[in-house]
């Protein structure tokens, strides 16, 4: 038997969706460079490639957006139910569970033909930003904002969190950012997804493990962590005993900070930075851009150690005005395209997923009767 | 790389909790026999033994029967949750959303320190049986059965279902079905509470990752698959004609046979076999009994393929009086304890789990404009 610590450079599976070069710092969606979809694409058409392997002609563009449009609204009994969540929940808990809970309501739930589940991951796209800000709403005290019909997945998200109609620029800032964030092949989250519907379970409980599996500090979690360590840097001028105070500590980390994969620049933060640069300027928050770059300066001086997705993510979602705790969240709206491809990917030639674990505890051992103990 | 489709063969990572033995057949809980668990010790010994690494001394045991009985109650709030879901809900749907929602209101969920994770790991083993009857309840418009600060998890779960005190045989049926189904190594729902734990996520996170992963007919599911098939064969006479009828279709799968891993009979088959059979007859049942074991002679003697730990717990769990969409919820409130030990032991050494995938999708793509395609 072949064996791997976090199964790390271990095959699970083919997939077609997705592949990158953790050396050259490349990420391609379907073959096409990300940088190529991050310049000229939106979101709905990059979720259209991850579904169908190729980008969509007009008429099937068209006809993806009306039906996320059609579907953005959760039904009624889910937003009763998220009226009883405590307003101390965390966003994520609360977005599993309200995708766990979506199960119950869809007569879909557990027909795994390619059509319906195509259907349920148009709806998932659909409702996940709607459940992302009808939550932050409704643990404030206030009502949820409906989603409008004429606006994109990264529009009604934007616009359902404050709204005011998001501006041009905020919206297509959001659009590339779920683009960055659909997919990445076998990461945690997504391989969750494909050992539990593995077992020929259901979309719903597919998604719900991925979410779940993605609120890890070590995956998703890592941007709110990102934001956090900006804040308690607080300028410039603190960068460098801050870091140096970090990498001091046993097990200290910077967040943002290496990757699984990836050993140079992760290419997503390239993109990243570009944004963040442009918006932290033009929002009057500059030391955020600032403080970043530095830190970036001293973890390759010192460290040798690259940006991931989650480094610059942090100050785009922050600078568009999302609350800090629901970056994780808004990582989960953009990756759902990834994890229902994925699942449907693993649908279409499945094998239960079973590895197996090495035993190291007590052998021959024997049952004693309890007072003998 | 290496590679294995389904990860067959491959380790996953290290473990001393459970250890099997395919090709001999055998099964151990902290190397303890199944079988001699099975004669000897109680369900509340064996989460102990899987927490913990060793079967308790008497003041040990006394102190987890008292922790697990005074916290078998769910909150009123999650109670209260649970009657807004849909009556057609599957029990799996609905345990999978509480167990998820449970989590929004413990104030410990995010702490995963060993000793809170043990904490919650109880809860969550006294809880889900409470979750698994009152659901049933209120689906039939009834009001759901408080346990009982005097009966164990196994004669609680009767209990709350039926509202009667259970014989001692149907208590120690539950009981030995309970510790049969407590672990089984890197199985594919205990797998997927790994995968997600180990992004440092938490407890809630990943039991409901696991219960949405034994969901799946290819794991949890199966033991409801076989009831139904025993329906449908209805007659010792027709077992021949049905199982051939299976057979003969392409991709036709009796349910209850075969393993991942075991090349011969499942350790756990022949102490539910022994349990099926004293029921089925003290029940008045025995042509359940008499199917099944025509079922397996015909399995062994045309295709060499043995039962696995679904075959005969259908049986029992029908004698026992459990409705058959619950068989799959009882074999996650007995499986939470091998979850619970697995996620502890992740935690105390832990490397996050993020595999490759093998790239055979198209390669040298590039952006198109949209009226080009």
């Amino acid at each position: 038997m072949s064996s791997s610590a976090g199964l790390r450079d271990v095959i699970a599976g083919t997939t077609s969706i997705c592949t990158l070069d953790g050396l050259k710092g490349e990420l391609f969606y379907g073959g096409i460079p990300i940088q190529e979809l991050a310049e000229n694409a939106t979101f709905e058409e990059v979720a259209y490639l991850l579904w169908y392997g190729r980008l969509p002609k007009r008429d099937e563009l068209n006809a993806l957006q009306a039906e996320l449009r059609s579907c953005a609204v959760i039904p009624e009994a889910v937003l009763s139910m998220m009226r009883s969540f405590p307003a101390s929940a965390k966003p994520m808990d609360a977005l599993r569970t309200v995708v766990s809970a979506l199960g119950m309501w869809d007569p879909d739930a557990d027909d795994n033909s390619a059509e319906a589940n195509r259907r349920k991951a148009v709806r998932l796209t659909a409702q996940i930003p709607t459940i992302i800000t009808a939550f932050n709403h409704l643990r404030n005290g206030r009502e949820p904002i409906a989603p409008r019909a004429d606006l994109s997945v990264a529009g009604n998200f934007l616009f359902t969190l404050t709204g005011q109609e998001p501006s041009n620029v905020a919206t297509r800032t959001m659009d590339v950012a779920l683009i960055l964030h659909a997919d990445h092949e076998f990461n945690a989250s997504t391989f969750s997804a494909r050992v539990t519907i593995a077992t020929l379970s259901d979309m719903y409980s597919a998604i719900t493990s991925a979410i779940g599996t993605l609120s890890g500090p070590l995956h998703g979690g890592a941007n709110e962590a990102v934001f956090r360590m900006l804040e308690e840097v607080g300028t410039v001028d603190n960068v460098e005993p801050y870091v140096h105070g970090i990498l001091g500590q046993k097990g200290g980390r910077v967040m943002g900070f290496g990757h699984a994969v990836y050993k140079t620049k992760d290419p997503r933060a390239f993109e990243l930075q570009k944004m963040a640069k442009a918006l932290a300027e033009e929002s009057g928050n500059p030391h955020l851009y600032q403080i970043s770059t530095k830190i970036e300066e001293l973890m390759l001086r010192e460290k040798n150690i690259n940006p991931n997705v989650d480094f610059y993510s942090a100050t785009v979602y922050h600078v568009l005005g999302i609350p800090t705790d629901l970056f994780t969240p808004v990582f989960a709206a953009s990756r759902v395209t990834g994890w229902t491809a994925h699942v449907m990917e693993q649908l279409a030639n499945n094998r239960i997923i079973r590895p197996r674990g090495e035993y190291v505890g007590p052998v021959d051992q024997h049952y004693v009767p309890i007072d003998e103990r």
